[in-house]
């Protein structure tokens, strides 16, 4: 029944052509759970520090995520702090304050156990595996990584894709993990390594995913105002997984369709800062997005 | 019925990290002919000097090209020599040799003035008006251009583009045209100019298609060996414009698939070099990658 994610909840101080924000909420796990929110309920892993606003997380209960795994520890939250220029593509960091997240080691509440649906988000591919340890029999079990693990623990990360069945992750990352500028011969390569699906996430040119027999292109969604493309990748993430973590199967037609559900959230996500956009959504508004997706990709079969 | 193309026949040589070519048959027209002779009759306009080896035109007429509109005269023929990383998306011009090229003249032949969908390939903006002084009533006319013209006339591109129904161009062109780096906006302050659709292409992530309604997303087809991406807009225009004037008919539906079968022509022809994928197709191959496409995109609605 349950979707479990583990990540970061952090407070961030972004700048794109379009506004700032300084010290909003963020975070993958943040992003994720509450894209996620509208499908499923959601377990949330996480650490914050003793200054995190409570005015944060009241809009992660508002949304019904459950926070019985969210540690709070003394000390300072999580904070990031990027900018973005005009083409959106790609953030600049401009400072990461681990803080109490650098010592984070994930608890696993013993009524999260049980899940069926594991999301392990952008952490130390280390803990992933930690996560992974106490939970006991999930159905389905994705992952993100960034570039930073892929240099810093190649072998690590293999040993978590060893264990995980999809693997979400950005195109640059794709191409550096596997050594391989050719996307589908990198897909191949990292498939031979244990995830039975690859999603790659490519920005305004939309997802694509890759197993062992079977190709999906999503598009990406044309928008006329980017405010902030920061968490769009997991809100992808939270939307995809919470779809089929409410429809419980795994077949080809409800993976097609999670993918969209993901696209969908992530184009809302960036039509404002922080969980500005996400938060607000209704079920209406989401599927009819669904279907404005199905409306430009679709063409007749011969 | 007809089908006219302007634009150029070529020698290329190209280099790629799969291989190389020296003096192979080029040119815009060239791979817009061949790709749109598996739908439609095809007329080319072009011209090449007294160099330009007979077995090229052989290939054309192979391919039931009409060559009475391509003028043969004295020096030599148009050159282009050029490589491309392993990224394969942007080409290095090592040298352009516009010779005979460069006092090109459209001269439409009488029986070519009455076609009915006629293809501007990248050439000087005025000789695209020059052309189009000369066809009688044509249904649908569609045009390429590229970043020395948009530099260098951008006048006159604007004043073609008021008689032109469809533009096709690279997304990085669409970007410098409308100096808007917002694709959605940019669509739409080209579509102000007189185009009622804009094509953009973008290579390995597909096309985009704008009008004033509707926009259409299609994907890019995955492949494993790119060999040389050279001549793909010309084919993804061949095979669109060859497919619509076979099926005389502009409905949303015509259009979608045109644009899928232009996809699918593009596709082909990177396999190879020069025009050895495009030259030796057979409508079942074609149709079959038709379906791949609609099997790579869809997915069900609500």
């Amino acid at each position: 029944m349950s979707l479990l994610v583990v990540g970061s909840v952090a407070l961030d101080s972004v700048k794109t052509p379009f506004g700032q924000v300084e010290e909003a909420l963020g975070g993958s796990a943040t992003y994720f759970s509450v894209a996620a929110s509208y499908f499923s309920e959601v377990n949330l892993v996480a650490v914050v520090g003793s200054d995190f606003p409570d005015e944060h997380l009241e809009l992660l209960r508002e949304r019904s995520v459950d926070l019985e795994g969210l540690q709070r520890v003394e000390g300072k939250s999580f904070r990031w702090r990027g900018e973005y220029g005009y083409d959106l593509n790609e953030a600049r960091t401009l400072e990461t304050q681990l803080n109490v997240f650098q010592s984070f080691k994930p608890v696993i509440p013993e009524k999260y156990r049980d899940a069926k649906y594991v999301f392990l988000a952008n952490i130390d591919p280390d803990l992933q595996r930690d996560v992974l340890d106490q939970v006991r029999n999930p159905d389905l079990v994705a992952c993100d990584t960034m570039n930073f693990w892929i240099e810093g623990k190649p072998d690590s990360l293999k040993e978590t894709l060893k264990r995980v069945d999809i693997l979400v992750i950005n195109e640059s990352e794709v191409r550096e993990l596997a050594k391989e500028a050719n996307i589908v011969k990198a897909a191949k390569t990292i498939l031979s390594w244990g995830p039975n699906t690859l999603i790659i996430k490519r920005g305004e040119y939309g997802a694509l995913r890759f197993s062992n027999h079977e190709i999906f292109s999503a598009p990406g969604f044309p928008l006329e105002l980017v405010y902030d493309p920061t968490g769009a990748g997991d809100s992808f993430a939270g939307g995809f997984m919470g779809y089929l973590a409410n429809v419980k199967e795994l077949s080809e037609v409800h993976i097609r369709r999670a993918i969209i559900f993901g696209s969908t959230m992530a184009s809302f996500n960036v039509e404002d800062f922080s969980l500005n956009r996400l938060k607000e959504l209704t079920l209406p508004e989401i599927e009819k997005r669904f279907r404005a997706f199905k409306g430009l990709a679709h063409f007749e079969d011969l």
